[in-house]
């Protein structure tokens, strides 16, 4: 027996990057908070504290910033390849990168003005290692609810269920889903574009018996009208909302007034996934 | 020298309340967060433990629900009014009661369907008491931003200066607004509507050469458009974007690489008021 | 009638300072979070863009770096003081300076390690003005339970009311304090931590009929200990915890299972002063 | 090609319960965050609205409370393995259950008055399924501090460095830290307790030429002093600490005046572990 390194990994998170291109009859605005994680052979600078292969995570940062002003910055699945693969190119004991973006969304209000735009946050998370790139596409915090064409029963009893069936509920969740592509090189805003409108119509349109249900539903309609995508993982808080009792002021409560709930919550996170998808690397999982 | 209670008040914070109407093709949906603070003769509780005069905060909470159903809800002033009256109407040793609300937008994304907006949050404050009814309608997290025109330079210098003055620098802010209105009733939605496009517009319109030149043009701009109402606050962090020094890496930045900051932010506070403006509450320069 | 500009300020919040005191066997680590609020005659740059009076909030933050080597760095009380002065005595524009100090605590773990404590935040508010200089001190995020000793009966009853009463519940607050002192001058130190305990002794004494009562008391013990103290704020969240329901399954709860809630929570808010107490400025009362 | 589900899990998140045993003569008090997460044959659910095999995550909820009470909380690795295994136990279609739990400190300030103590948050993390039980704990938010001792140069440079080399720097990290126990059976007590030690004391002796040095030592210090456990997983972000450029003042900087970085920061992340640990189940990579 003897106490060894296993799997690391190191780098730089949450570099925010605000890119302006003034070109033209009004400026455009990217918005993005970079991370990225280098593995590889970096035994010596856990073992002995020579750092002879560490690149410094500060190194990463400077050349976030100077790869916007030299390449520009496109989408982030884009911006995290070029990235991904510099760090795997030219650091010859790194053997895998991988770059993460959120970004932000900016609503235009004149040539130079903007406004922030809460809807939801775009992701990437781009891997390049020994088996190729794998793109990452995703969006976290969008906050969807239907009012009806919700209903929950059909479930087991055991001596600790209180839960009444119902027929009709509130269904909310906040969507976080990461997809994964088959290439690594489509029209990434597009893809991105396409993947939203499915995730949100799916939503939209499915009379749900579950959240599990409507998760599959959202995964499904995705992959079929995104054949550029291998995968999609779903995580779906279901947010719920309780029917507030008013039999006590002598009112009833005919499905109108809700106690929005904090915690707990429920948690649904699943994949769909073509039977025949490549593998992933293991980023995926994370 | 005696010890003495002085100023206090006590009430239940933060009652999620989401109110579904169902009449119609279309359902309606508003989603409140709920503040109530009462103020008026409650020394026995504090000195001697006797809570003859204490409505439970649970009774608070109760109330907000149970008026939801009885009235409805539509603005959240008017939500606010109607509570603040009932408390101070209803337990005669309470003499004020404050309502504060946070409204959260819903964009329609079908009959029943819905995704929350995060482009801002709309809030609501009302007092009533003494001199009767102050309503105060504001919003706040409303993030803007120009890339140009806007410069800061011809500020006084000392041994502690090292900022270099600009003509051109990318102006950010997250608007936090009040404003105060003249009466306890007007068109709450429209006033709100109007004075939301004049901030906005105002930030838009305005070439800048400090952010507090930008935050009276946004106040008085409001001011001008909006005769119902008597003065408004201004509470806007100047979010930094730095340039990011390429030159080390031999790369030029014309203004199109930034470092966002997070920390220290400039913050710039002000109100805008009109010279025969009533007097305000208490609650006012809270 | 016109549209004029009212009370105003600005100033450069959170600039994050750690001092480092190298002499002697072991190292002294202060760890602060520096705003600075400045106002006085600032109509030229709100009006007319002229920033000839306005010293920039970059020139603060250095300021704040820069006194920390030329001074060191004490309690934040003492810091502040030096830095309002600073302030309101070099810019004759400005008639007045806040700052306000957030201090995290380290214990020491060795001569030149710590472990940052989590158990409450010191804070320091001082206002340097045409009155003189204000100082307050306080402290926030302390929490407190007690699993017994606390009733809450007794009170009105009204329609919306459905709380049972209760002779032995669980109170639990987060205890938001602040108290102003009488002088610019005392043993700071000394004089946060004999507030700081009599806070946490009164909170464990009193036997409780309510949270008002239980904020009275300790604001009462704080003075009563502190004869340098003019009065004190607090304003204690009630952390509501719920007895569970566990009768659906055949089991009895006698006081020891709970549900910790979020929200909506109850919220005490009160002020014990002398009754001699000198006016405070108008920064007490924000 | 067919779409298909892939792997999925749900459970109820974040359920809050607190315990206080009150037999002797001081209460003693528990306070934990439970999540539970059921895998299994739930097809049906996802594909069809089937609800049949879908125990409500409401259930779940009722079941850590009626727990408390039945068999009352200890450790929270020992809670966590009992319920994972009755919800293993009682649903066929479930295979897998993890719980995880989230343990937070009060420190006693009384017979039955406590303080929460913010130094930490203990974690647990148990997975009962087809392989037997396998327990994780571990700790997060623990921030530690070296100011000196601290060493990074010998790092590979190039187009886009800049970082100077240092031979004498502040450390600092917020500790995130899960082990992976050789069995389900031990005084998780003071298993922990000796865990947290090591950590801690490694941080404190370890002469650092790299954060990934110092990681590597904690993590081995953790294997070495504990026999129990298979493996360690350390995420350590760098929180950067900024000597301040003073010299524009006039003034030297001894290492004695830092500037507190929030992002971007350093992530090191890594794991130690025995070569002959045995494997692990999936939860532990997530």
């Amino acid at each position: 027996m003897a106490i060894v390194l296993g799997r690391n990994r190191y780098g730089k998170a949450e570099t925010r990057l605000v890119h302006v291109a003034r070109g033209g009859d009004s400026h455009r605005l990217v918005d993005l908070n970079v991370s990225v994680a280098l593995s590889g052979d970096l035994a010596a600078t856990h073992l002995r504290g020579d750092n002879a292969g560490v690149l410094p995570t500060d190194t990463m940062k400077n050349t976030v910033y100077a790869f916007a002003r030299e390449h520009g910055v496109g989408s982030p699945e884009a911006f995290g390849l070029l990235l991904a693969r510099h760090f795997v190119g030219t650091q010859p004991q790194i053997d895998t990168a991988t770059v993460s973006i959120e970004a932000y969304a900016w609503e235009r209000l004149g040539p130079h003005s903007f406004r922030r735009s809460g809807d939801f946050v775009r992701t990437a998370g781009v891997t390049v290692g020994g088996a190729g790139a794998q793109v990452v596409s995703g969006l976290k915090d969008l906050v969807l609810l239907n009012t009806t064409d919700s209903e929950f029963h059909g479930y087991p009893r055991d001596r600790y269920t209180t839960l009444p069936e119902t027929t009709d509920r509130i269904l909310a969740t906040a969507v976080d889903a990461r997809w994964r592509h088959l290439t690594d090189d489509t029209d990434w805003d597009a893809s991105f574009g396409g993947a939203h409108n499915a995730l949100v119509e799916a939503f939209v349109d499915t009379y749900s018996h579950s959240l599990q249900q409507t998760l599959y539903a959202m995964g499904e309609r995705v992959l079929a009208e995104r054949p550029e995508l291998a995968e999609i993982r779903l995580a779906l808080p279901n947010k719920h909302h309780y029917l507030a009792d008013l039999a006590p002021f002598g009112l009833d409560n005919p499905r109108e007034v809700f106690i929005a709930g904090d915690r707990p919550y429920g948690l649904i996170e699943g994949t769909v996934t073509r039977d025949d998808a490549p593998p992933a690397s293991a980023e995926w999982y994370l």
